[in-house]
């Protein structure tokens, strides 16, 4: 299966890797939104777990991986303390979290869509799929803390961009047969490169067509 | 299978022609929200096929349809181009696309009844199914957008009440051995006029008991 | 199974006790946010089902009990009927409904976990399940009623704790087998208390280390 490209040790590790990130991020809105301990717990579990959790309720592999493996459950929750005890001013810390998310992003939409097309779906519906675990978790993050997802707006540095870069490019190795360890990781290496260049250059996305007369502000 | 009622080019020219009118009224409002193309995309996605998705979970077909099939998943882009480039004023469009919108609604209530109970729900599950499927997208389309589902709202017209007049009707002609090609496009018809209806004569459902008597604007 | 612990019958009336509580819960906040009738019924339905619906999807346990048992349909609505004609003014219930909640989150804890490894997951996934189960439809109800899950909030009293006891306990019994109807019956208990003592005490789970020296009002 194309999820033994790596030994599954470095494999679980990336995704260990990108939970925490992912969790991080979540504990440190929930820090911000002046949420509790366990509000933090949840928020971080939601954020690190959420996308996978979609991604495997849609391709029918249940109970999710999250429910059968202990590291997946306890990660959230090693990053819940760490943010609960340690955490520097949130400002200090925003840059990098957002580099450790960009980090997350990649990682999870390579590894999304392989698994997506390890279970029979098309390859465009692999790399829907691979999206929608990379930024899955980040929606649910912001729905439950009552704000409009950050995926969503316009005033955000591209996001959804980045991993469809990476899932899109995982689809097209699985299609002409290059997907191995190396081609992955720079799949998953281009999609945190184009994240992380979003975020230093400001790259937006345009809004529709007629709003742009009206908002000066834009362009 | 019920669902073999129509020819097949002809069911899934229902279902796709419904995506598309719900993928429409998402894209329009991630447009009155001010969101960017991806958002757009997002949210026409969402409202689009959210009903069907969470139908298909429930009744455990997964993969669901709309990742094994291209046609779903493409639809809602291309509503999202088309509002992108097109869309006139907003407020010019908004009748247009609220008959649109009942027309999916109808089409959206009936499909669900019947899927569900092709896989076995009983005759009030999959009535409620069918609701769920009609209803379902526009919820998360407005949880998304953060807002009050209007689903909820006691100031806007029925929209529940069409949807269920069309999955009972459907239920009921599955009881009597009545479902046909025929007779479930009447229950769509029912389901469009009644919502067509309520739109123009502004029909509205009554609140608690006790809060009438401080809620002078309402009866 | 451990399911059967209990005589079908009383299993099943804590279940329909469980789900009426909840259900009155989201009512009668459907009341609050000035929803109609209909939103009130969805509000009740989602906070009494949405948990078990969740833990169902992720045991793939397809379609869910709430789908194929009539009961837990019908309950909701009647708990609707009677917010809906006999709710007195909301301030003079609120506290019982309290208590109701209460009683339903220590039965959804317990019933939650015990389903969970019924289906076959680890002991701290059974718990989490358990946990996510009592939860989840209060979590729900206020996503769909636009407001910041209590869930969450630090300025509730503990909500998560009292039902994560339960779960616990329930875990370890099952652990050293010495889960029964009365064993059981003393985790929901358990559970039940001290979700009580918090209401009463007004218990509250601390917020990051950082931000209570800037947060005078706490503690």
């Amino acid at each position: 299966m194309l999820t033994d490209l790596f030994t599954p040790s470095v494999q679980y590790s990336l995704d260990i890797a990108g939970i925490f990130v992912f969790a991080i991020s979540g504990a440190l809105l929930a820090v911000r939104k002046n949420f509790d301990v366990f509000g933090m717990a949840v928020l971080a579990s939601v954020t690190a777990l959420g996308g996978g959790l979609f991604r495997d309720v849609m391709i029918g592999d249940l109970p999710p991986t999250a429910f059968t493996d202990l590291g997946y459950f306890v990660t959230p929750l090693v990053a819940t303390v760490l943010v609960f005890f340690l955490h520097p001013e949130v400002e200090r810390i925003t840059r990098a979290v957002g580099v450790f998310d960009a980090a997350g992003l990649g990682l999870f939409c390579v590894a999304g869509t392989t698994k997506a097309y390890d279970y029979g779906l098309g390859l465009t519906s692999s790399a829907a799929l691979g999206l929608a675990t990379a930024v899955g978790g980040g929606v649910l993050r912001d729905v439950l803390a009552n704000e409009i997802p950050s995926l969503l707006r316009w005033d955000r540095d591209l996001y959804a961009v980045p991993a469809m870069v990476g899932a899109v490019t995982t689809a097209l190795l699985i299609r002409f047969d290059a997907l191995d360890a190396t081609t992955s990781a720079l799949a998953a290496t281009m999609a945190f490169t184009v994240r992380l260049l979003a975020m230093h250059f400001g790259w937006r996305a345009p809004r529709a067509w007629n709003r742009r007369s009206t908002a000066t502000e834009e362009m």
